[in-house]
């Protein structure tokens, strides 16, 4: 069935302005002005009127950790709620980071893991990326070409936990993967810093979540950016994608780099760091907010929203990864360094990022199409078949109401979680109705696709 | 008469895809694929198959002086040879800087000569820039608001030339434009260095076309850009827009002040300055390239590509204002200060930018939309109308070969001047076709459109 | 007669040791450790015991305006009434910047007229700097030379008020200089910007001292200062010395240049640029602070403390030019306009720099003697006869107890002028005695020295 | 014997003047004027007439390896041997870096070494740096502070070798030796990159001492310095110092910092680092050269001069450690990673510095004394002993010739490995005599001190 939206307006990267777009064969199939009468519309074709309602492309959340196995605990959506969550938050892509393998596995081992636990669940369409893991043999490198043929393109790496990558091993991936023209993800904190608090701490009693941000401070993370940004200088500007940077101090590093010539760095942050403060964690249940890198301060905040609009910052992604308060998260109780660190907030990004960053004029709604869909399908090979409403691109949307208010709560979220960190935050906007490749997926925020229905997105080298 | 050009790689500022555009009533109306079976195509349509080509919007030209007044000469193009050539380059809108009027002539005085002179010759659309001229009275300040009103929101301001404005009244145009949101043109020259050296040069026998590059330093233009940017910031981030900036040190002026937080700046480069040096004044016919600001060095060049790149550079215009070498430019044969300012360039822009900048992997072809199409009719209030094609456009485009070579000269340009400053560069890249609002324009290099069928934009503010 | 100081702690720019100092025949003879049982004292000799104390070299205030002509009025202070305000104060050396000479007159009528001014007067020793006016003249260009020649290697060149030079003129100047190895000194205020004001807010009812602050603003000064150093850099890094820079954003147009591999800059502030705000207009006999530039803000004072520790300014002078309050600063009661600029200040300088600075650890003792001691004195060529002390330098110092605190009043100043700018203020530290040459100039507070005493210095080119 | 230095050109970090210094009881006791005259002179005194000729401070050398044990390697110079050849070279001061020690062992344990190693060898003056291991417990962290309690107030960290310190191991020293005011300096490579490298290279083939160079990039060394002024940071301002800095990255990686607002950082760059270029190591006898870092290119040369002369860089040392080209330097004649890394440059350091340095116009000689012996003094508690000509100071000084030329050569060096890194080096400017406490150490180039007749120098915390 054809489905044509009608009078919306159409919101890009770069413009905003009314027409209609036709999808057909689950692509875009023309953009135009009066389609419905100049159109060879087939009879079946189902119209939605979209008169004073953006519509924008779906969204692509590129750093999700769905079903992930951390520890002893294991996140609490699966593909299936994970994915549906998305959904009804308006995201109609995502790329999740696969979660460490056994010691010495292959590549692939996780590759066919994710498969089998994607396959038959997701409701929304997925790619993956790589985990590279300590040690990184030859054999390890060497596969990272066969990933890429396998439509995994990126690999992430870890600069802290326990399988990260020491220094040697991080330059040798940044020169594969620049040969390959794939791109290589960084989770950056200094390991040793880090854990030298998180040993100290709770020897002097400092238990709380509180101090699980004091354990992580922004120079950490800052110190692991510059070195990255150093090793890929040194592997002759090899691409960088800096995930979830979380502060002030990490984005100057980033502009230093850049100021001195280094070229091809990306630079993702999420939602909740432009939006949360480290001032949660003293709430009685600040161990919901456990993540890592931390929640910073209201300074790092506006940096971050002014890196947003003057182009430093490329993706905002969510980390996604939930576990339950009352369940996992007590682990922590006693002892913050117990406690699985992860959130649930693939639901909340396209609606915070519209109400906190465009209706309070800190970023256009251009903007928000650029870092939530746009940029995060050019760098990492779904562009343009996600991440743009234009003819021959899938038809992923969303259509959104620009004034309606409403306030979020945890029983009206769709991940399995018990619970949302924007428990009782008003809202302005609201996200009507998503639809992928031209199927109904979400409605009044009710979920209305088919369990399984999410394809496999296979990615190509993009730099 | 509809029409249709299909299969062509359809380029924006952001993307490059293959589509078709289907063109009804002047207007873009549909972007889709394999439109000819799904679209209710009229019997009279036009189809132009454009496999293998690019589809560029029209080129939007911001700095053009038609049948300029400039002293004892008049540029040699009036609308219709001007605008002839700017159509077989590829250009289909231009917004002309008006010449000084009559000593404290009211700006609608220029306003109704401009009107007379381009209506019934222009073959392409048209706008116009207010010109500000000593002394800016109250009076002036007052019209700049009904100059808005008839469409014109945007003023020129000299720094050097008789009627240049003083600094104070820089200030009264710039709070007053911030008010109207519109936006002040700057011509960023410190005039008494320059004077003093065009005095002193002469009387020292430094007569030749190369002492007029001398009498103009880069520090003399960079000083009057640092200048205007600490007037617009007293004047509360007024928008400034810097016409021909040409040098190195003028760009990291604007670097320093957009570090320092400044917003609201805007910068133009020419085609010439990112093509030819100073080396050129040493040519026997050096005059040719009396302008200024005069060509500066190679090391200006590549900084100014940089700042294309790396986005400090938002616009390239061309400064058309063309004299006869064998006529008015000998004024300056035995002094160069005698020597009209100005050259041609209104037809060679965007194949320039083509060959010079995309082929040579300097810019995408995506950033010269950008800069010669999309930007320029953003700043200036040309957009949507123009500089995108997109539903509801005007069909202004560009099909362009990107592969055929040929040699710009002469006797292949439509200026009525007798040169080109590119005689015998060879070119990669080859426009085929020119339309406006579905009408061709020139094909092959002909002209094909029609004399006076050029309507006059009626621009709105934009900041 | 010798004079022999003990036990003092001796303090240059780089050290602070205890020592003796023999002054003999006027100059510093010997530095050593108990010279009293080692050297051939004369009989004579004077014995002053220091122990506990600092022994400072004599101040160098590069920056006052005894007896000058401002328009209708003349500054309070001649040379006998000023140089016993500056040697109670520990200043025992000044440049003097002479006043407008008439139109059209040579340097060399201002430096008869001041030493007319100063010779039998000025009790502590002085020299002058030339003032160059428009227009400037190549007679006057040549005679740059002259005054060299007549021991005034340095001249000032106003941007603002009357008998400011244009652009091209101050671009001569600076060529000049640079060939001639003096320095060039520049009050830096945007004239236009600040006429505009001072003609607009008054027929706005703004009236009041507040406004002389708001209409010049600390943008006026900073282009100034920016311009000045393209035209420095134009004259291939010409010297450049900024007089009374008062705020944040002149000091960054200064870094920046610096940055950019500019040399040969140098820039003085003044005590009350680093002691007191613009909240002073406010008070009831604000006109006491008009001055200009204006005092600032909180944030400025702070920049330049800081500036003054990382070494971008490299001189504290004062500007000190009374005018009663009771008789000329009242012509600015119904109008700031009308009130003449200047203040007191040449005895507060030393006590302030230590009180202010050096015991609130802003800035060490060290660095107090360089800033208002020895870099005065090496940029504009009295050292080493001054700004020192070492063997051969003159015996000029100060004794500082550096504990014992009092309040700073009207009553114990020696200025002729009706008021101190710093009225009630509790300060930390006291200068004890004053040497100027080996002669007591001042002890407990009393000028004890001679009328007339003071000696011109004939200073030398530097740069 | 008193000694009386006349007529001599004093230089100081802040001047140049002429006077008379008397020496007595080991002390500077007077400077002054015709003090031959005027002071009590003892009979016995000697009289040496120092006119036309500087007189500096005596050297001081902060960063040496006397006699050093470098794994199956010892250094060739034992103290006596390398102290004669510094007394020889100008330096009268050495600071050494002691050697790491047996796994386990309290810092202790290396102090009580090298006092035996020095004692009664030494010919000049000397003081230690402790130096951390890994493991750095509890137990050697409170040591710390018995080190400064027995004159040792600063420790060295290495960032690579077998005993470097791991991250969090440099926190924790970096916060207590901030509690306890002292330094600790740095030796700054990013271990696993290096050491990747020399893997690596090896097995490539690539066994030439010019490898040596290649395995340690420039951002290798940055890398490491970035990192240790975050963690510096981290440790709120804990006072760092890099030991020999050897390129351009690196000190715009502490630009960087200080720019950010970082203090109490010092930069140390050794004597080859701003003379020989990495192209020495493509000579048949390049493994004399091997050292780290390694030396680099003119560029960088051109950015550590470019940073003596604008302060950016403190000190300039020679880390001193030869080994016999003949011997233990061919260990490396097959594979460089064999070659014990050091070269000798304790003699050469003061008269490269005034010839490459001073007499080429790159710095002033009062930089020279300011970077070779006062700041190294100021940093590492050596002054006022050391680093300084002033009363109560000790009687260390130098008298140079300014003119007389002279080429370095083996035969006239005083080290005993078998050669210079600088033979054939035309130099200008010789030193006659060097002194210490007043006695001569060295004339004409002939050793004429005496065995053993060095103290060592109990330093006190100075930040």
């Amino acid at each position: 069935m054809d489905t044509l939206i009608k009078n919306g307006k159409i919101v890009s990267a770069q413009s905003t302005y009314t027409a209609d777009i036709l999808i057909r064969d689950e692509v875009v199939c023309a953009i135009g002005t009066n389609l419905e009468h100049t159109f060879s519309l087939k009879e079946e074709t189902r119209v939605i009127d979209a008169t004073g309602k953006y519509v924008l492309p779906g969204g692509v959340d590129v750093h999700t950790h769905m079903d992930l196995q951390a520890g002893p605990c294991r996140a609490v959506d699966d593909f299936y709620d994970g994915t549906v969550a998305a959904a009804c938050g308006g995201t109609t892509s995502i790329v999740d980071h696969m979660a460490f393998g056994p010691k010495g596995c292959p590549l692939h081992h996780q590759l066919q893991e994710y498969h089998g636990l994607a396959k038959g669940k997701a409701v929304i369409d997925y790619g993956f990326h790589g985990t590279a893991q300590h040690p990184m043999t030859a054999e390890i490198l060497d596969e990272l070409e066969s990933m890429i043929q396998d439509g995994v393109p990126s690999v992430k790496v870890y600069m802290t936990y326990d399988f990260k990558l020491e220094d040697d091993e991080i330059l040798s991936v940044l020169k594969r993967m620049k040969e390959l023209h794939g791109v290589t993800a960084f989770h950056c904190e200094n390991h040793q810093i880090v854990e030298a608090n998180r040993k100290k701490f709770p020897q002097e009693g400092k238990t709380g979540p509180y101090y699980h941000a004091k354990s992580r401070p922004n120079l950490a993370e800052a110190e692991a950016v510059r070195r990255i940004l150093y090793l890929a200088k040194l592997a002759e500007d090899a691409p960088v994608y800096i995930v979830h940077l979380s502060c002030k101090e990490s984005l100057q590093a980033v502009e230093e780099a850049r100021a001195m010539g280094q070229k091809n760095i990306f630079v993702e942050t999420c939602t909740q760091y432009l939006t949360l403060t480290e001032e949660e964690y003293k709430r009685e249940d600040g161990l919901k907010f456990v993540m890592s890198p931390p929640l910073r301060t209201k300074q790092d905040i506006d940096y971050l929203w002014k890196g947003l609009e003057n182009g430093e910052i490329q993706v905002v992604a969510t980390d996604h990864c939930p576990f339950f308060f009352e369940k996992e998260k007590q682990l922590g109780k006693d002892d913050f360094t117990k406690c699985p660190n992860g959130a649930p907030g693939v639901e909340e990004r396209m609606i915070l990022l519209y109400s906190e960053g465009v209706v309070k004029n800190r970023i256009t709604l251009n903007k928000l199409v650029e870092v939530a869909c746009t940029n995060p399908a050019k760098i990492y090979g779904l562009y343009p078949k996600k991440g743009v409403l234009q003819p021959g691109s899938d038809g992923d949307l969303i259509i959104l109401d620009p004034d309606k208010q409403h306030i979020l709560t945890k029983s009206d979220m769709h991940s399995a979680v018990d619970y949302t960190a924007y428990e009782g935050v008003l809202v302005t906007g609201y996200i009507e109705m998503v639809m992928q490749r031209g199927h109904m997926l979400a409605k009044d925020n009710q979920f209305i696709g088919e369990k399984g229905a999410g394809q496999f997105i296979f990615r190509k080298p993009t730099t």
